[in-house]
């Protein structure tokens, strides 16, 4: 059974329990499991009744900051006053704020007054950010030492701020002005002697990103250097944040999801697949379509000039679906490879040129091997010249599809947009026009008119 | 300048050093940095010339741990075998034994007669999983404890393993048969008072995986539950290894590579796409094309049943690429967006009918949409007939082609595939054979032969 069908399972016994009263053994059925779990089990019954189990579970603000967005809200409509800010204000500090971003200004309103200062303050500053940025993503629950502290010092330190800090396995060194100078690790400290100075343990050349980096950089630094944490700094080099591995890891997969989508020619979309909006989904996927339909036009432009080798030739037109899908399906391969390299880093922008070689010969041995499967075909449906225009166009068609494929990722990204963009639907769409452009105009030189 | 820009511009400083003979000078280029910078830099520069930079380096092994396979495996040839055994003995153990994997029999006999008996049992062990599995991603080099220690017994066995451990931070509570029985945290371990035992302190329900798990589950069990490192346990429950954090991202990321390739047609690859052979590249490109030539030759026997209407409809041949590519495009977003739902896990099988309804639904606005688009053409082109015929097949053929797109990834994976194999070609193939189909029916139905 998967963690999905286990919380179907289990939201239904405690819906049960509920209708009998019967809190306690709800709560027993719960309690046991990984907050998580507790949250997914918890968002398929109803808001009401989630907020009754919630409440008297000890972790309640662990497992709240893991549900959804519109499930929170949900849920914080039916908390008292007093409950939502004790719940809210001790959720991690980013968690607190996406929440907060999602409530109305009345909520906003009947919460704030509620929060401690110091919480309204760390909403106000990090709510600021602009999304998808280090800002955004980032969390102000991190562990601080000063640099002159001993490592004995240090661990008291820590173990104070060890309930808050979401970790305090990375600990950063600032001064009076908060600025970043060094990190130590919970490994260094528990092995270094308890005299020693955190200033002459401590690694200088830190890791860190800026608050305006791309949540996407971030992501990547993380994984580069395989931090447990990476500290964030404002434009004076002061630590204003840390993001987490975990954190990190979400952002990975959030933007594969996205590049994924891209792929296929749908736009941008935040949210999980069953939860979007129908209405959503329309517009995040019409653009491309329409868009899509004018730039088939000028395959249908091609072949109108080509009209009467067509017909005169209508063993052609048994061919055209075949030929232009090839270029289509080659550039697509080929665009696949270059979007995902790029995206991963595998790839740079002057890597251009040595790709473009390598694809070339690629595409003349994928371009070949199809020649023949068609001119076989072609041989058997038409006669010798028409097998001859088929290999002809094949080969063609399949070097300008590679040439293509590789290319537009490069070209888009050189013109600031996201390569991503060269979507197979896009791809697809420009090699039939230049396929049929192409099949029509060798037809046409070797065929009866 | 990028990570990769600037290696390059150290590896030309230190070539440049090295040809002097100036070997201080180029150490100092590079000491400062990471190691994984420091690996990027060694790639590029002659594996002998690399090898004496990196023999002097405090933290080698790390360093050669970071290099791609293949270069491990040409600066090995430059090691004295002694050197070698050193280097290749201080690895982490899920580095040593992929380089292991990579070595030929008789670099393998050189190798293993040099190693401590401990790690050639180590290598032999690990080795013998199969690729892709959580035994071949996890390391041995893991933090253990008995549940009787005190914890401070635990935090002085933590300091003796901390050397040799790729975390402390979890450390894992095992019994005299190595069962596993609990996880304690350095968080916890440091915040408890020391003669607590660790009986009393550890989590008793860890979160782990089987050793012959896929690599993919391990990776999305870090990110559900927000781990630092998983414990891989064997059939008798025995803890066997960890996967951290880090190795959990790194198989995320190659595992959205893989589908990516997958959704354009291209089989799975490893390694980079620079490093990747131009035969490696045909082989995993050309199976879906050819495949394809053949799953369009449907598309052209459509095209022949109907070549009557065609020769007396000579327009219908103008529109033809524009419709078919119609379907396959909003088949291809459906696929898209199905696919990456079903990786992630936003999506499971038993989702597929209620997820029917909503895509029919925005298909219909989809196909409504683009219907009066091409409408407007037709009626341009050809006249209110032609419009009438396009609307229709339009509709239809969006229809259809987002119920294939969206049904293929279920209907894959259920026959037991990867639905990623359900790519923008494939899809854009079949959604061309039913467009063909479907486009031309109905111009027979309402135009004249």
């Amino acid at each position: 059974m998967n963690n999905e069908d286990l919380a179907v399972t289990l939201a239904a016994k405690l819906s049960r329990a509920i209708e009998q009263q019967q809190f306690e053994q709800a709560i027993n059925e719960v309690q046991a499991l990984r907050p998580i779990d507790i949250a997914d089990v918890l968002a398929l019954i109803e808001p009401k009744f989630a907020w009754q189990i919630l409440e008297v579970l000890p972790n309640r603000s662990t497992i709240f900051a893991y549900l959804d967005a519109d499930i929170q809200v949900a849920m914080a409509l039916e908390f008292p006053r007093a409950s939502l800010a004790k719940i809210v204000g001790e959720m991690p500090s980013d968690e607190r704020t996406d929440l907060y971003k999602h409530l109305n200004q009345e909520q906003r309103d009947a919460l704030l007054p509620a929060l401690a200062q110091a919480k309204r303050e760390d909403i106000r500053r990090l709510s600021a950010y602009e999304e998808r940025t280090a800002g955004a993503l980032m969390t102000s629950d991190y562990a601080t030492l000063a640099a002159q502290m001993t490592v004995a010092e240090a661990l008291d330190a820590l173990r104070l701020e060890a309930p808050d800090a979401e970790t305090i396995y990375h600990a950063y060194v600032i001064d009076g002005a908060r600025k970043l100078l060094g990190v130590v690790s919970l490994r260094v400290l528990i092995l270094a002697s308890p005299e020693q100075l955190i200033n002459d343990i401590m690694v200088r050349s830190v890791i860190s990103c800026d608050v305006n980096d791309d949540q996407e950089d971030v992501a990547k630094a993380v994984a580069r250097y395989d931090l447990i944490a990476l500290p964030i700094t404002d434009a004076s080099g002061a630590l204003v944040g840390i993001v987490t591995h975990d954190d990190a890891m979400d952002v990975a997969s959030d933007e594969a999801t996205d590049d994924f989508h891209k792929s296929g020619g749908v736009s941008t979309m935040v949210g999980k697949l069953k939860d979007v909006s129908i209405r959503m989904l329309y517009r995040k996927r019409v653009f491309w379509l329409v868009f899509l339909v004018f730039g088939n036009l000028l395959s249908g432009l091609s072949i109108s000039n080509f009209e009467d080798v067509i017909a005169a030739n209508l063993v052609l037109v048994f061919f055209l679906p075949l030929l232009v899908d090839s270029g289509g399906n080659a550039g697509s391969q080929s665009a696949t490879l270059m979007v995902r390299a790029l995206a991963t880093g595998d790839v740079v922008m002057r890597d251009w040129f040595s790709l473009l070689g390598r694809e070339a010969l690629v595409a003349l041995m994928l371009g070949a091997t199809m020649a023949v499967a068609i001119a076989l075909i072609g041989y058997v449906r038409g006669d010798a010249v028409v097998s001859l225009v088929l290999a002809l166009s094949m080969m063609s068609v399949v070097m300008i599809g590679c040439v293509i494929g590789m290319s537009l990722p490069f070209v888009l990204n050189k013109l600031g947009f996201d390569p991503a963009t060269a979507s197979a639907p896009l791809i697809t769409s420009v090699c039939d026009a230049s396929g049929v452009l192409i099949y029509l105009f060798i037809a046409s030189k070797f065929l009866a008119i």
